[in-house]
This record gives C-alpha cells, structure tokens and sequence, in this order.
C-alpha cells in the first residue's frame, strides 16, 4: 500500500558538462533540475507512492522546465507557488578517479531564499497526508527558509504525519553554529534522521572517532555510536547513517545503518562503478521512508534504501530512475549486470 | 586464405540512449544495425573473409540504411530479398555497475518473422560457399522462420558447406519445450555448436552443476560435461562453451573451452572493463570459424575467437570491427592498452 | 474559466534524423513521443485547460517514457491503461526546400490497435467534463479501435459533452471507403469538425474545385462550399477548414476558415518558414477548443487556433509548447520576431 | 594602423538551446560567455586592433572560462579584476520566423553590480590608450556599477581618449526616468552615441515619428531627426542610429546612418537570413570604432560598421568571428554566399 | 536498365562544424567523405546502377572508413588500390546568407598526387563497362595525377566506352596555363563535357559575355554561346552548363542547358533553400549521366539531371542519397515539399 | 613567485571520436589543439607561471584556432610566427580495457616540418626568461626542425636559461640512430632531462634490465640504473623518469623518480582510471618544472609533478587544465575524489 509523502524544499536548474570534461573547457552543459527533496519526491513517486513537491518558483519558463521534470516523473505539483526572481543553480563538474567532482552553487536571492512564512497553506498541504520529509539544506538557504522549515515540521507533526530529516550539512550555505541552533531545534519535531558519515560531527558536534573519511575506509562500529547520541539528543526514534567510502570519483563503497533505539541494523555493503553519485543520499531517504511506509521489516527497509541509493548511483541526473522491482532484484543479490532479455 | 561464409538471420535496428540514461529520461537514441548472424557476418567480413548475410528487409529506407551498414563492413548483401512491413527494432538500455543493461525486442511482424519456406534459393547461395552459420534466434522468431532455418541448413549439409549453430536461447520469443523440438532437429547438421554457459541447460537441459551464473564465478570443469553431453546429443564434432563470469554490468571475466570429441581445449581468461557487451557472443562465432575456417590449430583457433571476442566488448555497437592484426596482438599476449603510435 | 477536455488516440514514439540528414545517413535520432490526440492534449495543458488523455500503453519503459512526455506538460495521465505489446512508432524524415518530409509509420500491433470495446470505463472518464475530441486517425489503426472509438463519441454525447473530430485521413491506414463508412457515422455525434485542404474530399469524397495543393496556391473560396457541404452532410454546427500552402517544405503559408452554419470567418494568412510542420493541424484544433470552450467570439477563436498552429510550425517535436499568452501575442499583431528581453 | 581600445562592461555566461528547442523542453544548453562591450573588444581585436577588456569576474571557475573566451579570441584581459560571489547568466531561446526570441537575464546580484568607485585603477588602464567605449547596460545593472560608468568615462576624457557610448536601453534593468537621469550625464563625455531605432526614445524621449518598429517598414528619414536631437542633446560629435526591419525572427533588413553635426550617412540595407542576431549592435560599435580609429572616411567606416554587423548576425554567438578583409569582401559587394575554395 | 558506369578521382575525408560555428570557435567536426568522382558513383548507385570507384587510399583506418562510405551506399570498391602515406582531408565552414562557405583543402602528399602510371590495370577496369566519368580536379592534384588521367581516358576511349569530364577548375591546384595544357588534351577524348558559369572561362578562356556571378543574375542566352564555343574546340558531342545564381549562401537559383551541336536545351529552374550545396555539381552530372546511360530523351535526361542536383542541395554531406523515383517526382512537378506519409 | 617558460614545437588539430567509437564506425569528431611542448605550457600558465609557446602555424582558421586554444589557457602567443601550407593533424582512436589507443600522425609536410634556422629570432624569444623547454619529438619532425631545435637549445644556454628536455622518442618520426645522433648533441645543453620507462633505451640504448613493460609490472631499483646513466651520458644535473604501468588502456598505475647526480627520490604511485591519457609525460614535465623554478625541494617539485600528471589523466584533451591548488590537495593526500562543494 502505497503512501501520501509530502517534501519541500528547493528545486535547482544543474547545468553539467559532459564527457567529464572541465567547466573551463566545455561549451556545453546538460540541463536536468533537481534538490534534495525534489529527489526524494521523485523516487517515491517512481516505487508508486503518492509524493507532494512543495516549493516555490519564478514564473517563467525555467519554472515551468523544473515543474515538468517533477510532473513527468510523477509527483504531485500543484502545492507549488509561482513567484519571486530567480530559480537557483548550480554547476557540477564530475570528477574522475583521483579528480574530486566540484560544485558550485548559485542560489543566492532564489525563489525558496526569499519564501517567508505563512506563504504556504501547511494545513491543506499536509491534510490526509501520511509523512513529511525536509532536509537540512532548505533551513540554511536563508533566514526565513529556516523559519518556514520549522514552520512546516510543527504543521506536520501537529496534523499526525510521520516527520523526517536528512541532516545534509552544507558548509557553503551556514557555519556550524548557525546550523546547530536550527537543526536542534528541528530535529525535535523529528521520528527519523538520516545523516552521512560527517553531518552528525558538523551539525552537532557529534564525532565517530577514528574514521579518515578521505582513506576511503570507514569503521561502522564508530558511527553506532553517533547514531545512539543522535538518538538522544534528538528524541528522534530512528537513526540512519549512509556509510560511503569513497576509494575514487569513480568508485564507492556504500552500505548504511539504522539505530531504532534498541537495536542496530547494518546493511550490505555494495561497491559501486560510479556514474552520477549526486543524489545518493537523497534516494536512501526515499527507499528508507518508502519501506517504513510500506510497514517492511526494519532490516527489509534498510536494505532497500541501500540498493535503491547504490542503484541510483549508476543513473546520470539528481534523480534515482528505478522501479521497486529493479530495486528488489537487487537486494535479492542479483548485481551481475547480466542483460536483461 | 579467406573462406566463404553464409549467414542467415534477422537484422535489427538497435536504439540505445547515450551516456547511460535510462529510457525513460533520453531524448535521444544512438541508431545502429544489428542481428546475431549479422553481426558474424560483418566480423568475418573485418577479418578478411567473404561473407554473404541473408535475409529480408522492408523495402523502405530502414531496410536500405540496414544494407548500407552490412556493405559498408565488407558484407556481401546481394542475397538479400525485399518486401514485407517493417524491419524488427530492438531498444538497449545499456547497464552499469550493479545495474543490469535491458533489452526491449520489439520484432513483432517484422519481415523475417513472415519469411516463408521457397522464399529464398538456397542452392544458388550455397553455390562455392564454404561454411554456413545460423543462430537459435532465427528459429525461434516465428514458426516459418523456424521452417527456414531448416531448410537452410539442410540444403547447406546437402551443398557439403560446414555448418555452426549458436544456440542463442531467447526466452521471451519461445518457450523451451519449443526451443528443443526444433533445435534438436537443427543441431543434427551441425558440425559446431556455440553456447553459453545457460543455453544448454534452457534448450537441452543439460546443466553445468552447481554453478552460480549470478554470483560471477564458473566452474569450467562443470561445463566440459556440459560439452560433452551436447556434443552427444547432437552429433556435432565440435562443441564451443563461452563462459562469462559477471563481476558488475561494467566488469566480466571472459573465457570459452572448446571439446572436439576428444580433447578439451581451456583458453585463457580475459578481465575486460565492458563498452559495449552486446555481440560478444557473435564475435566469439565469428573468431572462431575465423580460425577454424583458415586451418589454424584448435587451441589456436579457440584463442583467436576468445581475444576477438573480448574485444568486441571494448568497442560501441552490435559489431566487432577489429581486423585479424589486431586479434593477434592480443593473443600474443598484449593486453597493457598502451598507445600504438 | 479553463475547461475540461478529454482526448482519446495513440501516442507513438517519435524518432527523427537530426540536422536534415536522411535516415540512411544518420546514426541517432531525436526520440520524442506525439500522436493527433496527444497533441492536443498537451497544447490544451499550455494553455492551463485541465486536459485529459485517454490511450493504452505497454507496461515497459517506452509506455514509462509517452507517460512522461504527457504528464511532464500537465496532461493528466490517471486514465491510461497499461498493457498489450508495443508502443506504435513513426519515423520522421523531416524535408527541407523542395525536398518533402517523409514518414514512415510503424504501427501495426501497437497497443491503441488490440484496444477493445468495454476496457475503457468511459462513463467515468467523462464524468464532470466539458469536450471530447478525437481524429479520423485513431478508428483508422484498427476495427476494434474504430469500434472503440465510436462507442467514445456516443458515450460523450450522452454525457453532455461537446465533441469534436479531426477528419486527419490517412491513407496508409485503410481505405477511402472504410473511412466514409466509419466517419459518416462518427461525425453524427460531432459539434466542429475540423479538415485540412484533402481530408473533405478523400473521407467524404467532397472536392474544393480547381485547387492544385502542390502548387502551392489555394482558393479559400473553393473552400467554403466544401465547409458548407460537410456541415450539411454531418449536421456538425462548427466546421474549420485548414488552408496550407506549401510553397516548399520550409516555408508555407496558413490560414484557415470556420463556418458556423451561417456566417463563414476566414483568419489571418501567415507566411511560417518552417522548423517543424508536425502537429500543425492539431495545435488548431487546440487553439479553437480553447477559444470556443473559453466563450470568446468566433472570429478570436479562429484567430487564436491559427496563429497558435502556425507559432507551432517553429517548434521541434509534435507539441504546441506555447502559453496563451504568447498566442495572443502574435494576434494582436506582433509577428516581427523581435527579441523579447 | 591598428588603434587600442578600452572596453568596460559585464561579461555574462549565456545558456541557449539548440536546434529552435524552447527552454521547457531542452536539456542541453550550449554554453557561451558574452555581454555587450566584451562583444565589442572581441570584435575588435578580430580586426587586429589591441582590445583591453576591463570588468570584474568572481574567483572561479566560471570567471576563467569567460577569460578563456576573451583572451582565446585575442583580448587583453590582464585589467580585470577577480572578486564577488556570482558571474551573470542570461538565457537566450533562439526564435524562429514569427516566434520571437527571448532573453531571461539572471544578473542580480553579479559581481559587476557589486562594483565601487575606486575598485578599478582607471588611470593606469587608460594609459597610452586611443578609445574608451561603454554601453547603457552598465550603468544600468547597479547604483554603483552607474557610479563606476561615470567614474570612467570621466577618467577617459580626462586622459585624452575619445569616448563612445551605446545607448543599449534595457527596460528590465531600471525605468526609463533612471535611464534618463545617469545616460543624460554619461553622454555629455562622449564623441560617439550609437542607438538603435528604439533606443533614444526609450532614454532621451527623442521620437523618430511614424515607425511602427513591428511591422519590419523603418523610415530612414525620420531617424536622421533622430540623430540630430540626439547630437544636440548630448554635445557629441557623431551620432550613429541603427535600423532593423524585423521582417521575422528568422529574417531581418539591416543598416544604418550617421550624423557628424553636419552630414547625413547613409549606408546600404543588407538582407539577412539570421543564425544568431544577439551582439548585432556590439559588432556594429566595434565596426564603426575600428573604421574610424583607422582614420577612414566616414562613409567608408560606415559601411565596414554594417557590413560587419550583418555578418555577425550569420555567426552562432554573442561575438563576432570575422576578420577585416572578410567585412571588406562584402563592403566591396559580395554577398552571393559562393563557397571560397 | 541499369549502366555500369567508372568513376575515377580522390576521395577526402571532410571536416565540416556543425551549426553553422565557424571553424575557431568550435570543438567538433561532423566527418564524412566525398569527393567529384566519388559523389558521382555514390549517386549513380543510389540509382540502380552499377558504380564502380576507382581511386588510391592509404592502408589505415581512415582509409578503410572512406571505402566504408562508397561500399555503404553501394558502390563497387574492388578496383581501389591501397598504399601511400595519406588521404587528402578538407575542411569545410558551411556559409549562411551573406557569410560565404569556405573550403580549406588539405591534399598535399595525399595518396592520389602520388599515383603513377602503371599502377592501375585500365584494361581490367573497364572491361565491359559502359562510361567512363572524370573530373578536371583528379588532373590538377598532381603531375603524375594529371598523367593517370589521361591515361584512363586514352583506355576508356579504346575499350569503347563513352567518357565524361566535369571541368570543374580548382585555381588552388593549378594555373589557368597549366590546366589549359592539361585539359586541351584530356577533353579530346571526351563524349560529355560539364561545366559551370565559370570553368569555360577559366580553363579555355571562354566567356559568357556580361554576367556577373556575384550579382546572382545569370543570361543563359550567354551561356549558349559558350557551349557552342567548347563543342567547337574539344569535338565533345555533348555540352552542358550548369547555371547556379547564387542569392546568398541560403538561396541559390539552379537550372542548366544542354548543347548536343545541334539543338539547345533549357532546364527548368528551382530556387532552393541549400542545407549543403558541396556536391551540386556532382549530382547534376551523376543524373545526367543516368538519363543519358538510360536511353532517355535529352530534354528527359537534362530535367532529371537538374532535378536531382537540386535535390543534392537539401541533404548534408557531399552526396546526393536520393533514389530515382525521389528525383522523378521533383521533375514531375512536386516541388511543394508536402509531407509524405 | 612563478617563473617565465619558453617552450618550442609543434601544436597539432587532434581529432578523436566520442564514446570510445573506433574511427572506422564515427561520423563525427572531437577537435582540439595539442603537442608536447604547447602541453607543457598551457600546464605551466594554469599554474601561474608566464609561458611562452614558441612555433609557426599557417595563417589560416586552423592555425588561428590553434591560438585561440593557447592564449585561451593563458599562455603568451606573441612569438608565433604565420607562414607555410598546413598544420599538422593527428587522429587519435582512444583505447578502452584491453583494446589500445591508437594514434595516426598526419604531420608531413606541416609548418614545423618547414620551419629553418634564422626564422625565429631567439634573442629577442629568451630575453628575460628563465627556462627553456623542448621535447624529442620537435627534432624528429624534420632535419631543418632538428637544426632550429639545436639553435634553440644553444640559444637558450647562451641566454643563460635553464633547459630542459622530454626525451619522447616517436619511432615513426625517426629511426633510432638518426634519433641518437641529434639528441646526444641536444642533451649536452640539457639541465633535466626527463624520459618514460622506453626513450632510455630507445633512444640511447640504455636499458632498464628486465621489465615488461606490457605486463603491467615496473622494478622501479632498475630504472634507477637508466638515470644514472642518462646523468653520465648527457651531463644533465637532473634525470626525471615517469613510470607507467599499464594495466590495461583503462587504468594505470603511474610515478616517477628523479636523480640529482646524488640522490634518488621516488614518488608515491597513483592508480589512475583513466578518462584521457595524451598527455600524461607533458602534464609531469609542467610539474616538475613548476616545481623546480618555484624553487621548492626536490621530492616536493616531485610529487606536484607526479600528482598533476595523474590528475591529467582524468581530463579530456592533450591538457592539463588544473590549478596549482588543487595538484596540491592530491599531493597533501586527498585522492578520495570525494565531491567538493
């Protein structure tokens, strides 16, 4: 049975170069539109579940690029607002092998920077919805982003919706400060808390020990527990962490695990041949929130997550473009790539 | 000296997206031709060899670009009749890493599906040929097309050319009770068989053991029984085995053994990171009797075709355009990848 | 006030050359996903109409893909139903000069030509609607389509909807006289009938007179006869007449007139140099559902569906991906092609 | 005798589609960087004039791509200054025949708008310098991007260079009586004003009588009033008015006329069928300055100016690509397009 | 009934950017092959007849790649020599209205100025062939070039077969003595001479009288004299010129005239819109040749042969892919470029 | 404090299909401008330093498109001379896994092969510099670029420049004694010479003991034997040599070592998946020189040049378009490619 998912935040036209070429030599950019929460919006709306992308966006025609994109993979557009200047950008250039992918952001004085409160109608947004998702991105974007952030998570635990966080610190868009007096704050209204290796120590301080992420080798046992202080400081009752090792651009090891206040879960880990790793952690979440609403098994969920993200990971754009079957042959252990006939 | 090869089957179109999109997300499709039998025959023709493909093609400019692809490598098309509605259309969706490449056929009516017994002379095609090829695909596209196929290489045996048969299971165009009533017939004028490591099992049911295809390593000593059983089964003097060991979509070992009655000849293992997987087994075929056809030494033979073969794999496309040289240089053991200037 | 339109055809997957090459040259192809129908249906959607597209597709990625298309212009997409073989296909040479585009279609066995009568719950379709409309194409692709397809129109009228029809002949479908039998029936149940310069003459065998199409000229004079002929053989009480003349396959002029059963309204003439003439006919069709569902004159109407269609004239693909106001635009006079910044 | 020339503006990152594709349906930006006065120094150091560039880029890698551009086209970029957050962007969709192009700009908050007084070391740029040109869009982007345009025209002047200024009017950058107010001072620096046949209207209230702009009729005479008002109004000593009859997006008439206080010019009208009309005016100014710096008669670098210019229109790209003797061959009246072999 | 027609000359590879860029400001070229004799046998393929090119390529993969391209469209290859160091390369920069195209050839040293006597079996060649076609280029790349060439028609003459010459000077090759000398000689031999407005004049001194090519305005009237002029001085039985009026590099009007030393015969005249006019020349005679070869009437033959090249102009690359009944339609009066479905 | 860097030879047209096609299958074509030495200095100016590319180019498009790549990447074209008939092409066909790149040199008969002694004024070219570069292929285009090549070196030590040399050894160029007889001349002006695991021995017959280089497997302790010869043989203060081990044409392992005369330093050794490996000796030989002339240590100047030849790896196109930061961050150890934003 599928679900009602309500997400918001900032939807952002990202202009890629092809062929791994470098910004400062190509002339042309591939143009997809994507966001955290856009993200997760489409990979629920892909596994079947019923997924609303609330956001704001300038009315012209690359409003109108961002929107079809959102509608074309199924989700449910008609909570966005039309308004404000600017739609927000940014540039991937994707690396390769020793070769650090970069991004640069361009969202300053965008649409969801200038949203203020009580712009969006949360009570008919969230009516007869079943959860709520938001990352820690959209409350850095701007001062009244965060209000509005908070404004949403409040609406949405008062109307009875499962709430939702990915951390996903953005040192670009807030210093640590400014994040811990949001997120703590947040993370209150909270059932679940996705987070990778390093948002938990940047957020809030909290540290694996003796993890070098840039070794590429990461001890899970550590980040037990950074799930457990999570856990606590949060009042959150589940914690999940994306575990990555990143032995090159090209390729990851990728497992995660979950902490339900009691018991620890930890996933198979895939090693992945990298196509597109933008978005990995956004289709964990969506794989998360669609096995816990589909009523799986802890463990059954954890996995999917895990092999939706690791299959997402090998399809180009924001956006992860499986099915729950194709998902499911993976957490079956087929990941031979054998042709399918 | 080059031999004169006959092959018959069915020429596709094949639309693939670019830069590993899904389908569902492409706006473009790269166009090539491409068919089992073809695919042999424009390998032979790399090679040196006279190769003449048979088959129908609409009367259209599908049929003619499909044309201009096999004479454009060297195939001799005058064998070739025209008429009938549409050419068959096969759409790729190329994998990576943990996810597989897909294959939709869409050969419904297409005009070799409607080929019918009488259709095509083969005594005038036979005429001073050397060597027939067919592959399990052509029969099993339609109930005439698997009476065509029988004629043919009757008439093939009757005009004292050698004939090979890959058994190319396909289970979405037959079931295998079907696939073993016309293929137990077939093979009995066979001289060589060509399989993979699941063919035999799909359409003799003659199985390797306790391999498991999915997890990425074989047992070659499992597929000598293997060989053995269908060259006892079919009477052919040779029986080839390729074995594909998939680590990922991106990933393969690559190997084949060869059992000519007598002995068994092992070749060596190649580990290729994979372009293009598609034909792999069309080009070992077509190495093969490549080798075979020019008096080489079995092992030698069987060593040409499995370097062809892993090349094949590095390059875009249903077709193995290397020349013999270039075989060569790989059997003899240069597989560094260093620039030739 | 929008009004809410239902559209019931086939949507095929579109492939063209790029860059005016033949299809024998080329080695890609755009893929786009249109059909007379789906056309509307998406111009309609721009146009902020709720517009609803009724068809069946294949449950693969192809089905996926159309889907997409549909839903990403705002097309709603909840009375598709999945199943049957094959997407249709058309393959688009597009012409440039004196040199004519060509299109070849691949259709036969599509899904829209195994629909049968009762697979689609009409009723509930047209449940609070305001128009159908459907093409001569669609009863064209098979008998149980065209079955299908008058059991739709009767169910329209008796639900209070207005209907309209498209004539849209083709002769590679069936013939001239299975087309009077089946259209002289199907336009009985027709509010507007819409025909091009040869679709009065070869479905009803009504001629204009001393037209020559090829040379480029055409006497809209001629034409009323033919309106007032079809209106008075059909009963419809709107009938539109399209006037194309093809100075070449890159620039043309177009017009059209309506007869309301007495007054004739003859529009603007535009000289369009040509980026894509495809579903030029049905974003007239759009363009006048959309004057005449919105209450304006009828003369605004007919402006409207032509300067919508010719504005479609310089778009890639099939779709009329203009907004209203950009139609009304070019209405009020402004065709100079000025920059708008 | 080539001259050297100083240009100060804002270099912008230019996203458009390919092949007339409109926004909503692309996803693939060709990605090139222009804006009007770096226009103008490419131009001219085509013409094998030293060509100074002077503007600020952020540190990124942005900013050196658009360096790349200006000094792989051969100006001299060692006056530009590295600073601020975001490079500018506009999005160009090419129009077709009647469909206009359109330009969404996306500047705010660029790091040219965040110039000061006093950022740019004036006197040591204009040292042993000839020429100073700017356009009305600087001083249009910010309070202190106009602050910076008059700081430097004053500088210019005061350093003995002759001052050339396009009027350039950009209604979405601020209002006409903002425009009025800062170009009425800038102006009274200059030698040459270049408008186009809207311009002085919308900055100085100067009306050119009777045109209608889109209905593609302009009447020369009217203009040379025009130039009159505008050469009493501002002091300089050469007025230059370019006139476009847009008979469609894809067809325009081109020329132009110039008032020395004295004399009327008036060039020949150039028929165009256009590639890329944006950067049309910059490669007129860059045609005129180059002619007249070259000290030729003032006919003579008219004719240079718009024969230059209308090449430019047949050139994809804000820039125009064309060398001396290349403007030349058409001033001396081929315009037959025969190929040179 | 098809002819069996020899072509003799060099085949290129061609470079040409794509939209329209100018050769330094892009990173692509679209590669294919041409040449004179090579689109001529291309051409007479595609229309039935049999074509064999006879020519040297270096034994690399880009020679194999331009024997791709001939055999691809049909043509016989197996008369085609392989040695040398290098195939001749140009480069193309495709004009747009007043912007002319631009060739750059890169021949030097290629293997056809290398050629010598006796490296060619003539006598095989032509052995029961029908027409012998050569260009006045394959004689200005070289000496030994110009000495093959003579030697082809001297064996062409005597093994009986009737033999054309397209003058087509190229004054980057040659002087206008060095080809008199040459061409005096080789048109002796010669049953068909080819010209265009120019070559007459540049090769044997005759001219048309006032035209002027650059105005685009061409005198047929003229151009019969000229014929009559080069009948008188080679004893050619037949003289055709072909009569491009070049508008712009967009609009080009192409007729042509026959002399058969008797009669006068006019073509009628198209104006085409050019995608590609490389070729042109080519085309015409590859259509003449087929009408002569096929029996037809003169006035026939010459109709068909402007038809086709004007044809040739709506396709990229320098072939003309068109089929006979393509061409005939054109000449029956279908120029009005209606979509062909 | 960066330092100013004269290098001298050829800059080629390189094309190259796209998607690993091989040339025989492309239609289309990369195009960009490389050589050792330009290499060597686009490298040195992204780093900062001021490069001065020296070389003559033919005064057409190409050779203007040549520079606007050189002074695009910022370095100094001002000592480029125009002249001569052709610039010289390479084509490379890039490897995948087991199948190698291949490359065709199309360079006879280019400018730098007709470059002379006195064309160059290289007191004016080394006025105020610090080093001078070169390679061994410049030498071996032609006996007159061998002489300009030794006035060069002569030239730059009289000036009182460092000089290094690439030893690069192009069997196709040169034969092995031609080779030793200009380089034992051209060392002995040589500060660094810098050699791959083959030039040693290729060169001047200095042999590394036994590796096999095809093997994938380097005993580094031998090549320590080579320098120290290499030291005795030219004099050169410093013997840097890169070592490769091919794994396959897809991933490497790459480092180098340096002989002081004293003292051995090894770098660290990178695995590399490789997107483009042209180039990887020219980016180590910009490193290394970047390194030396900053004035840092020698193991340091090592391992910058290691680092920034790895990263080279990873980026299309003969160049090394990477700052000097992020070559450090590799350096410091941060090889993860993790994304930065």
């Amino acid at each position: 049975m599928a679900g009602k998912i309500v997400t918001f935040g900032e939807i952002m036209l990202r202009l890629a170069p092809y062929d791994y070429e470098r910004i400062i030599q190509t002339n042309r950019f591939q143009a997809t539109y994507g966001g955290g929460e856009a993200n997760v919006a489409v990979s629920l709306a892909q596994f079947g579940d019923a997924a609303y992308f609330v956001t704001r966006l300038p009315d012209n025609t690359l409003g109108d690029a961002a929107i079809r994109t959102l509608s074309g993979y199924g989700v449910e557009v008609n909570y966005i607002i039309r308004g404000g200047n600017r739609i927000g950008v940014y540039f991937l250039e994707p690396g390769a092998s020793i070769r650090p992918s970069k991004v640069i952001y361009d969202r300053a004085g965008s649409v969801i920077a200038e949203i203020t409160i009580g712009m969006l109608d949360w009570a008919a947004i969230f009516k007869e919805k079943d959860w709520f998702h938001i990352t820690g991105i959209t409350p850095a974007i701007s001062k009244s982003a965060a209000a509005v952030s908070l404004e949403a998570v409040k609406a949405a635990k008062q109307a009875g919706l499962r709430v939702s966080c990915d951390l996903n610190y953005r040192k670009k868009l807030w210093t640590r400060d400014e994040a811990r007096a949001v997120m703590s704050e947040l993370v209150r209204y909270t059932d679940l808390i996705i987070a990778n290796e390093e948002d938990a120590a940047d957020v809030f301080g909290i540290h694996a020990g003796a993890n070098d992420v840039k070794a590429g080798k990461l001890d899970s046992a550590q980040y037990r527990i950074v799930a457990e202080k999570l856990a606590a400081l949060s009042g959150a009752g589940k914690i999940a962490i994306t575990l990555r090792e990143s032995l090159s651009a090209s390729d990851n090891n990728w497992s995660a695990l979950l902490f339900d206040g009691k018991n620890f879960y930890e996933s198979r880990k895939y090693a992945i041949h990298i196509v597109d790793r933008v978005g990995g952690g956004d289709s964990f979440g969506a794989g998360l929130i669609h096995g816990l609403i589909s009523g799986w098994e802890t463990q059954t969920a954890l996995e999917f997550a895990v092999a939706a993200s690791a299959l997402k990971q090998t399809i180009p754009g924001d956006m992860n473009l499986v099915k729950e079957a194709e998902v499911l042959a993976v957490v079956q252990g087929d990941v031979s790539g054998r042709v399918r006939r």
